[in-house]
């Protein structure tokens, strides 16, 4: 794609971190679109501890100022911001998932048909309405081999539902962050002009998202339905976006927040599956597992198959994992809302990968 | 302000209407943040009505399809899809206000010290909390006279707040609109990098919402929080949005949809208001009042002065209206959901003013 506008972009001072909150971390997994709401509040605060530097004792007004349900009057935390001294901050952009939208990809890789039984919000939540989710997603469309022409015809139905529900958890998202403190702006991809051309990104300008950083904003992106100049629209997802965030804004690093512990060699199911906690990507994206020493050391075909994730998306989150820490970025692939995610949003995975961390850290092997 | 991008810009077809939804018309007066479902309903219903052409005979299926509270699974109107041919539509943008934010820039106008027992949500929301609304708005802080530096410290925390709110708007109009069969898109002009400098606008790439309509989609764009190159921030009103765009995109029509029936010679209150049908504006930008004919016919300064609605928005929206009539586009100043809102929408008052239709014209006088 062309970057006309790689040069324009300076950031004030350097991004530390692009965090990703993937859809199984931030929504229920049996209820679709319900948000998991503890998840949520504790993610939100630990990310505040991250951005927020080092004193984190100290109690950050929020920032979600909405009517609250049931309260005629708004209420605004004004002392409290008047007590407030400007806290020194990092630069972050959080970019999630579509949520509930992850289990159409589950069944793209066939698990619909399968994983019924497996995975009740697919039965529950989908297959026993009369909804066939082509209609949802076009992407799923091209997939299953029909016409580009059928395509457009859905173009606004699929955008206007997606977009719905997407925009609907980016608020939800947003408002999260915003009570605790941080100074969270949403910006939707399709709003901001992103698109693609034959399902690859083919436009994207983020100078928007770097005034809103140098303004002292904290940009949260979502996965988004977006216009395709080919196929008329498609589904740009969250991963795609945060590797280009990452390729021009050059983060230390990458936090991957999951509903697992990191990345297995199998099924996590599987009572074998081992939990890989060092992945090396050479210069050629070829990677290898480095920690623990596995037996078999060859197992980069079989996590390839091995595609574990109910939604399906550990694959491509591997692969772009990769194409990141080809960059020379690190990336963290951790569980959300414990205490090993907030180290890794911290950075203290940074230097070594401690012992008692759990987690999978994908670098670029040395040279 | 630099329009590069303007010879970019080509609609398949030509724009028929941008529509501008008065806060005042969408939410409820008299209790903050809370949306006037029913008047929201109907003024969907007839902007579907406007934008899919002739036979409204035709029920058009919804995309709304997010999940209903209390239902665990989402419902598509599949069939009604399948059975759906392709209506002709035509190009409409939609453009609403911050809806209870209105009440901000009343209080800007000195409404907010004399006007208390006059406006109740003043009095029950904002004035019976902690908040200063100086805190809320940027812009108001500039008009008080404060500091910059203030100001930037308030930037993310006016922005959070301001913006979550407009957001939450923005997502229940889409949601309104798909409901009638409307293809609505929220594009927020904060992500779309519209921004100002010292409040006028600096950059506003369209491109988008261009891209957008020729997709199919109606856009629907709202007042929002905007960056500004020397003040950090400020509002952007839906107004000089809405002229921005007629400047660009030369619709045939505007329609301001509001809470009265039109502009009136003095507040609407006062039992001998005259409600003013047709107003022209000549290539300087002077206005007077075509019909009715009043016995003193200088009546641009009072009208200037009788600053009459609420929200103290009525003058910029004549001055705003009057800019876009100039351009040669004809304007109508008419309140929502009722049946001479739908015929303005319709393009019906195009051509001459039926004596049954109330509301205001505002068009350019013949040169």
């Amino acid at each position: 794609m062309t970057d006309d506008n790689v040069s324009l972009i300076t950031l004030n001072k350097p991004l530390r971190c692009i965090v990703k909150l993937g859809g199984a971390a931030v929504t229920c997994k049996h209820e679709i679109e319900k948000i998991n709401e503890e998840n949520l509040g504790i993610l939100s605060m630990q990310l505040s501890q991250a951005i927020m530097a080092s004193d984190s004792s100290k109690n950050v007004p929020g920032m979600d100022w909405s009517k609250r349900p049931g309260v005629s009057e708004i209420s605004i935390p004004l002392d409290d911001f008047r007590e407030q001294s400007l806290l020194e901050s990092s630069n972050f952009i959080v970019v999630h998932g579509a949520g509930s939208f992850g289990h159409f990809q589950a069944s793209r890789s066939g698990v619909h048909k399968g994983g019924l039984q497996l995975i009740p919000i697919v039965k529950a939540g989908f297959v026993a309405t009369r909804i066939s989710i082509s209609y949802l997603l076009p992407e799923t469309l091209a997939w299953a081999g029909l016409v580009v022409s059928v395509c457009i015809y859905l173009i606004p139905l699929a955008h206007a539902g997606m977009s719905l529900m997407v925009t609907s958890l980016n608020l939800e998202i947003v408002r999260a962050l915003a009570r605790e403190g941080i100074p969270s702006v949403g910006m939707s991809p399709f709003a901001s002009g992103w698109s693609t051309c034959q399902r690859n990104l083919a436009s994207a300008d983020i100078s928007q998202v770097a005034m809103a950083i140098n303004s002292g904003f904290v940009p949260v992106l979502h996965g988004d339905a977006v216009l395709d100049t080919v196929q008329g629209c498609t589904i740009l997802s969250g991963d795609v976006i945060i590797r280009h965030l990452a390729e021009l804004l050059k983060p230390d690093y990458v936090v991957f927040l999951t509903d697992v512990l990191g990345v297995y060699d199998r099924p996590p199911t599987d009572p074998a599956a081992v939990l890989l906690r060092e992945i090396a990507v050479d210069e050629d994206g070829n990677w290898s597992i480095v920690k623990p020493v596995l037996q078999n050391n060859s197992k980069q075909v079989e996590i390839t198959v091995a595609a574990h994730d109910t939604t399906g998306g550990m694959v491509t989150k591997i692969a772009e994992a990769a194409l990141i820490a080809k960059l020379g970025i690190d990336v963290y692939i951790v569980k959300a809302a414990t205490d090993h995610s907030l180290r890794a949003l911290k950075g203290e995975i940074k230097t070594e990968i401690p012992d008692d961390w759990l987690g999978t850290v994908i670098k670029s092997s040395p040279s």
